[in-house]
């Protein structure tokens, strides 16, 4: 085991029936795993959440997608079709805390699921959905994947060259980033509910959780009375000079360095020019004020660029953090995972699997009294159904034999 | 007041004092603010949180940014570096729940409430702290804002066109996605506490918290042993046509609808061909398989765009989502604002300050039993000095009065 992470067990005795699949709701589920919820992911048992990707009869050679977003979790796999299988996850979720579902609208409902029969068998729970849109928009029956969600969320519109055309933020925060604030509602209801005792439903939609990421693009807005623009690299909004990506040795795809200097701190237009070797325009009227370099902006950004261009990445982030001015190398996946540091301090961990090769990724990545949550593997499809049935429902080992001749799991 | 909203009280009686500043920090809060907790920024008596933007002697001309960070928290100010002021925030940790701040490396130490001295204050609290870069890491002392964080911690490397430069999202990933990440570990610490009455250091850094978001990329990259591309407005690791941005009329800068047909359903192509009234090539071998229509792309592309091109961006997402393929039109920040639907669901809400204009703005998106928790006004800088004194401390009005004299508050 690695020294730098530790179990966390705040959510010890959390008992969560998890019904999603793909990204939203697993993203949201995993974090829950990762502090200690007792996760019981419901699968079909022939293929599983669809995001294992499995294809029958043959080898699974893609199992990452899988491995980063169910760490921590159990597997049971259930025959929701089946009657029996039906009255399990039923006898399940009379004990659950949580339950959760990320089906496409209608689903859970035609699945004999829906709220309101959840809410007759326990009224005590949080019962968690996530769809593309929201009850009430135009578009509420419509499918939506992490693309579509943050087209219509607004990200597109705000990323990319100014003259350019919309262009997608390389990361799934229409799913992942939904998947937070689910977490977060269901567990403030979690908390009242020590209280209370009470249910209640939540429901987000990924086009109305994109939104709450885009708030500054909503403030840039609010202050000029257009649309937020793309800037690039710049932050639109922020009128500096310099500020941006700046080009480094040996010119690889990835080889550049941000570089922000403040409005507020005219030292660091001074401090700059010292790294970069040029005394001679400190105090140079033509560059004086943060108004004078943002009208000679293309100057300026040659300035720096002439040195940051004989410089790899990383030499110029610490010579220029280290003037205390804001600096960072622009990292790649590789790069990322190469660094032996993260490894070190327990925010990559290597998932260790009973079946597929050690993999090594992103755990949690807050540190609870010094140290991350530990990484556990991703279940195995059904490797807990016998674990599972016997600690929630008390079944014994000839029991869930008999469910399983059934077909029911 | 809004019908389609609603108070959560589900973490009334939770009080926060938080240092916290920009948005790393608030973005945290705010979360934990919507959902009933009382939130209590210390801001320091004369220009407050600097993410208020004030400027001495002229008016508030950008309340927006402040606004969209700290909707439905209380301000009172203190003047930490007075005996006086230092003291009333010891009293007010003792009492409190959950502390956090985001000050530079070393400053929390430096004013006196760094971990160890509020730990003994209080036992009992949850201390949460939010940086740039982690413990450990090489740059541990380094400033860091949004930009910086999504350059070390990967989403510039995967955002932009194949053959451009990297590219920032336009979303502040770095500073409310870490913000994120701290409030369900926050939560989650609540959560325990109730039965243990313990309190836990807690620690993120938005290099780390970045990688979070990043999962999916180093999963594409578990797969190819590549570190993860950036892709355009296609997702490196779907192959598969048509898939992407299409042009919309009139042919402004947003006017795009995203389009994603799917590997696995093969009737998605047939019936998109329909849409675009292209029934001839149904069947045409060239186009026969996903595999066909990736090697054709660019043809593929514009049977699509020749037909987007005619349409606007709504009534291409209508007809192709009413189709069953998924589809989403690219809306900016003024679409969103001026689509009435989101204000009627509670997605969007008015702030109606005392101060400043009403603004228009995303409030948290998860709903409780059908309406998202209400937004209520950003504070005024130290509008509920005297209240949160007297309520939290029990002091009177004349000693509120004599902190005031004492310039403590």
């Amino acid at each position: 085991m690695n020294d730098a992470v530790a179990p966390v067990q705040f959510l010890s005795g959390v008992k969560i029936v998890d019904l999603s699949q793909f990204e939203a709701g697993p993203s949201c589920t995993e974090a829950l795993a990762w502090l200690g919820a007792d996760v019981v992911k419901i699968e079909n048992p022939k293929m599983g959440d669809p995001g294992r990707r499995l294809r029958p009869g043959q080898p699974d050679t893609d199992p990452y997608y899988f491995h980063v977003f169910n760490a921590n979790k159990r597997s049971m796999t259930v025959n929701l079709k089946s009657p029996k299988g039906l009255a399990l996850v039923k006898d399940m979720l009379r004990q659950a805390d949580v339950c959760i579902e990320n089906f496409a609208p209608g689903a859970i409902e035609r699945l004999g699921l829906g709220y309101d029969v959840v809410r007759e068998l326990n009224p005590g729970i949080i019962y968690a959905q996530i769809k593309g849109f929201g009850e009430g928009s135009p578009y509420e029956k419509n499918l939506a994947f992490d693309m579509i969600a943050q087209a219509c969320g607004g990200t597109f519109s705000v990323t990319g060259e100014p003259d350019g055309p919309p262009t997608r933020p390389g990361i799934s925060l229409g799913d992942t980033g939904t998947g937070m604030t689910m977490a977060i509602t269901i567990l403030a209801a979690l908390y009242k509910r020590r209280e209370t005792g009470e249910g209640h439903r939540l429901q987000v939609a990924m086009q109305d959780a994109i939104m709450h990421y885009m708030r500054i693009n909503f403030a840039t807005q609010g202050l000029t009375g257009k649309a937020a623009q793309r800037g690039g690299s710049k932050v639109v909004g922020i009128n500096n000079a310099p500020m941006g990506l700046y080009p480094c040795a040996p010119g690889g795809p990835n080889d550049y360095v941000y570089i922000m200097t403040s409005r507020a701190n005219p030292e660091h237009w001074d401090r700059l020019l010292k790294v970069v070797g040029r005394e001679d325009l400190i105090g140079d009227a033509r560059y004086l004020t943060p108004m004078d370099r943002v009208q000679r902006e293309a100057e300026v950004d040659e300035v720096i660029a002439a040195w940051t261009r004989t410089h790899s990445k990383h030499d110029a982030m610490r010579a220029v953090g280290e003037a205390g001015i804001p600096a960072g190398a622009v990292l790649d996946t590789m790069e990322l995972q190469n660094d032996a540091s993260f490894e070190q301090r327990g925010i990559m961990q290597v998932m260790k699997h009973p079946v597929h090769r050690d993999f090594k990724m992103p755990g949690w990545p807050v540190r609870v009294d010094g140290k991350p949550p530990m990484l556990t593997s991703s279940p195995v499809l059904g490797e807990h159904t016998g674990a599972v049935l016997g600690e929630w429902l008390g079944l014994n080992a000839q029991a869930v034999e008999a469910l399983r001749a059934d077909g029911a799991v």
